[in-house]
């Protein structure tokens, strides 16, 4: 009954599944407080009050054709502007409600944009390790996905590889910055060396390349890190923007797609992805949440939770001794598994009730993902866990030393 | 830099923009009030009032993690089973949460079912006149769409076509009744056909084959008719519902699919649906209306209004001389043209102000569908210039007898 192409999607499901049902086993004898569950990216400080209060606030004050009737496939015009005005306020930007298109998240925003611009057996690159559903999503249009192999000193990317790995039917590259899962923030370098070599290789194809910058972690960087707005640096760039961990809003799925006027046949691919958006199923952007937004665009959670997780575990992780580089971004910490294979690392872990996911999800073997996602508590009450993982493959930290 | 994919869309859509600028080019010059839009199919009548207030109540007594949070793909399982309930109580049936996936409304159900079980080259059969988007949705997954010729005395499917159509290669039925755009309810006995023609198909060609009951319009159905709820008849049927009329909310973009345990390898099914509700980029239905359904499942809007709208409008047109076949449900009337060429009668209904759209837009020339989801001012200030509209074809209503 299953078509051919969900069949290996199930199979792969089951690992997922076998995770999510290993944490409930764990807790089920251990109790809630006593299991340390680092596998899962979902937010977990909440909306911030705001959206609550402009929730009340659109279904007192507005038609009940406006906050639920249909509307543009692109969304609400006003919606498009506002956003494009603090998109300009924040980037030095010059969009408007022409340039922006409201999406069902940026897994929506994706899947709309692949569906814009990709033909069968084009070539959509991106950088290791990274967010494995980009395969799904690229494979949805029948494209093929090229991941560049990780520098696993810095994790920003392996330009030389990357520089050869482009060819005439290299249609796209997805960036995520900062980065799922390593929390890495691709450097104002890094985005001017890739943007020189693709404005070379569409000059040397006679092509065109387009940058897809895939941002829901764009406003959660922390350490007054810089992070480069694509647009302003390479012309073929669409933005992939979602609220889902800005304001902690993942199941209401909003988002939306940045299309420049630099983009090239901009107006073209707007037309062209507001009818994929109705096409793939979406229509638009769900209305309620669009109104809503208007009135929480400067508003976002409180992320000064998410940088105490970060401070303490990196700063314990490596005084135990284990490895791992510095995350200025998202909610994710990528550490060094002390032996090659992971996998192993991790089921060592579960001894401790400590669940990580691997890095081979991630198509970086030798690592591994600590989603620091939870409450501060279940950090300190972690740590120890941690402490004596690290005992047991003999790790030298800073105490022992 | 559009994909070939998307270059006839693009260009189709230019169509139905032309019909959008039409209309804001007769409101421009003769004002609101003496415009007669009946070509889009959106309600006109508002979502219920416990739908607002079921938002303030949610937002002010659950958390909002619930509200805003990541849930299963599939949906928050309390919502499917209150959903199942209710469908349990109104069609005898005995579905519970494991039989229901929240989607992004019915358009979303649609391409996630299409996704599960098409494999390329796969055939997917419906019945003319249908919603020609079935096309797009089908080729997505890059299935094949055939229509069976109208039957357009009574817009009943053509039986005896659809037996000779079905293959080795026929994967699924589209089912929409209450039908865009003809009005018609698929009675029992149509319903019983084509359940006994699949029954035995199946076993000619050791297939299975699903009917996808797409039912936007279920709940508008008037003067009692009976609709005929498909699982009841033919085991392997899936259903796709939406709010989008029954509550009127639309731009929610709130709906759900029904699996029966009786469908081949359901698990399986659930299972792929879910995965691939995730892997389309919808992830979830949104969150905030699913908290809100599970308290106005109960409710509709007030579809008396459309029925008013229904029986005027089809007894004065008639009365001018115009055909057409009663319709018993949604809110569209399909009406014969005087001459075969109806998109050169569509326009000379222009010079009337008078907005319809060609038959041929559903794949059945020589007819027009009134959208008849309008205000009832509407209806009585257009019936004088669908009357001059009718003398000027020289039909030879009752009042001229």
């Amino acid at each position: 009954m299953i078509s051919e192409r969900m069949k290996p999607l199930v199979n792969n499901n089951s690992a997922i599944r076998m995770m999510f049902e290993e944490g409930k086993r764990l807790t089920a004898i251990y109790g809630k407080e006593n299991v340390f569950d680092f596998s899962l990216g979902n937010p977990s400080i909440p909306a911030p009050i705001e959206v609550n209060k402009a929730i009340h606030k659109v279904i007192d004050e507005e038609s009940t054709f406006l906050l639920h009737g249909y509307m543009n496939n692109a969304g609400f015009e006003d919606v498009r502007h506002a956003v494009a005005d603090f998109v300009n306020e924040q980037h030095g930007t010059d969009f408007d409600e022409n340039n922006i298109i409201m999406t069902v998240g940026a897994a929506g925003a994706l899947n709309v944009i692949l569906k814009t611009i990709i033909n069968p057996n084009d070539e959509v690159i991106t950088f290791a390790p990274y967010f494995l559903e980009y395969n799904t999503y690229v494979k949805n249009y029948d494209g093929i996905l090229k991941a560049i192999s990780p520098d696993t000193k810095t994790f920003q990317p392996n330009l030389e590889e990357f520089e050869k790995s482009i060819t005439k039917n290299t249609k796209a590259i997805i960036i995520n910055s900062p980065n799922n899962p390593t929390g890495v923030v691709y450097s104002e370098d890094t985005i001017k060396a890739i943007s020189k070599i693709l404005h070379n290789k569409q000059i040397e194809y006679n092509s065109k390349i387009v940058i897809i910058a895939d941002e829901p972690y764009r406003e959660l960087a922390y350490d007054n890190v810089f992070v480069p707005y694509i647009p302003n640096y390479y012309d073929n760039t669409i933005v992939c923007y979602s609220y889902s961990k800005s304001l902690s809003l993942p199941g209401d799925r909003i988002g939306y797609m940045v299309i420049p006027n630099k983009l090239y046949e901009n107006d073209k691919v707007f037309t062209a992805a507001a009818i994929a958006n109705r096409t793939l199923g979406f229509v638009n952007a769900p209305s309620l949440i669009q109104r809503v937004l208007k009135h929480t665009l400067r508003n976002t959670s409180d992320i000064y939770s998410y940088d105490k997780n970060r401070k303490k575990l990196y700063e314990e992780l490596t005084s135990y001794g284990f490895e791992c580089v510095k995350p200025e971004g998202a909610f994710y910490l990528f550490m060094k598994s002390p032996i090659a294979d992971e996998k192993v690392f991790c089921e060592s872990a579960k001894k401790y009730n400590i669940l990580m996911v691997s890095g081979s999800s991630f198509e970086c073997a030798g690592f591994v993902r600590i989603a620091y996602c939870v409450a501060y508590e279940t950090i300190e009450r972690a740590l120890p866990m941690f402490k004596k993982l690290a005992d047991e493959y003999g790790l030298q930290g800073c105490d022992s030393k």
